[in-house]
């Protein structure tokens, strides 16, 4: 992840711990010190990473910049996510959305910081590459994607319309809801196409990052 | 979760918090009280559980007990997980596989303990509904499957065969890897079939939780 935001250019600044620095071999040295970088003792890195069994670097990295009038102007599949709260879970789902060939995520406000460290680093790098935006107002959205030609798809028990058989369009938006609660009954009302996943077993619901998995890698089958 | 293991037999005391117990309406109550149960003080009840806010429930439930001859002589659809580290994506496959329709899920030996807090929580009560087994040589049992007339399935990126149009035959065990390194080359090399799971933009890898999700999927729908 860290070479490939290196490659991107996004990278601003780099920590390296003494250790992991001194076992770098000759290629990524060089590439990892063509940056503005600092070298600091172990025990320092330890301190300052967030996770158990670091792996010797920490980087400043610049957020990527995307606006709404971008993504309406170019996509054509959109995962949008309302109040998701897991950060391992939209970590997978933007994971999957770049392996489904969608264009952008689209969150609701009120959902996860995407760049809670657990998001990034769930993210495999996919957050680097895959437009990933927060929306005040996601039902309005909904609205607005409804205008411009986009088939809006929300997940939904009482259904009657199987997510293997339905006609996703040419442009099209799933919408995935909170891990506990699903969609909020004005997400579903504002889609313009309810389909369900069926469920075998006494099983109530999917896990979001599940649910979001079957419905992107059907709209690409599509 | 607690009802539904009441109701299976299967819890054999609980520990309720004071605040819980009283709070219980009666119709609950009749059935929390129809078991062995303590109530103990909100303090108590804290220090022992594992999770920061605790509904208040504790109860020592049965393992079920499965073996190898059992899920043999009765299974057609099994998922197989090789050497699965993570709780929650254990927890996760559990409760898709039970929405999916498999009989049973085998695990390596050296996966993580489907017993522990977190798997049990994020099966949302599958744990109880599908046999969960483990194998001591995985690999033995793919060829045994192989005998028995199952299509044993690797996900693999060097394969050919696209996951969404192949033949999974009348009995399918899916074989699902690692987090960190997949299948291992004996899994894919015993698999009697090597379909792919395909990948857009730089993703070099799915979460384990989705390709399970997408494959058991894939052969309910088949």
């Amino acid at each position: 992840m860290f070479k490939e935001a290196i490659e991107l250019g996004l990278v601003i600044s780099a920590y390296y711990s003494e250790h992991f620095f001194e076992g770098l071999e000759t290629a990524d040295r060089q590439t990892f010190t063509g940056i503005p970088y600092e070298v600091v003792s172990d025990g320092v890195f330890g301190s300052i990473s967030e996770t158990v069994t670091p792996q010797g670097v920490i980087a400043v990295v610049k957020m990527p910049e995307h606006d709404v009038e971008e993504i309406l102007r170019n996509a054509s599949k959109l995962i949008l996510l309302e109040n998701l709260q897991d950060p391992g879970n939209l970590g997978t789902i933007i994971r999957t959305a770049e392996a489904a060939g969608m264009d952008a995520v689209v969150l609701s406000k009120d959902s996860v910081d995407v760049y809670n460290p657990k998001v990034v680093r769930s993210t495999m790098g996919a957050l680097f590459r895959k437009p990933v935006i927060y929306v005040d107002d996601l039902i309005g959205f909904v609205g607005l994607l409804n205008v411009k030609g986009f088939t809006t798809v929300a997940t939904d028990l009482s259904a009657s319309s199987d997510y293997a058989n339905a006609d996703y369009g040419e442009k099209t938006a799933v919408l995935i809801g909170n891990e506990g609660n699903g969609l909020t009954p004005e997400a579903v009302s504002a889609a313009s196409l309810k389909v369900i996943i069926p469920m075998e077993g006494q099983v109530e619901s999917l896990n979001a990052g599940v649910a979001a998995a079957l419905m992107m890698y059907e709209i690409k089958r599509k």
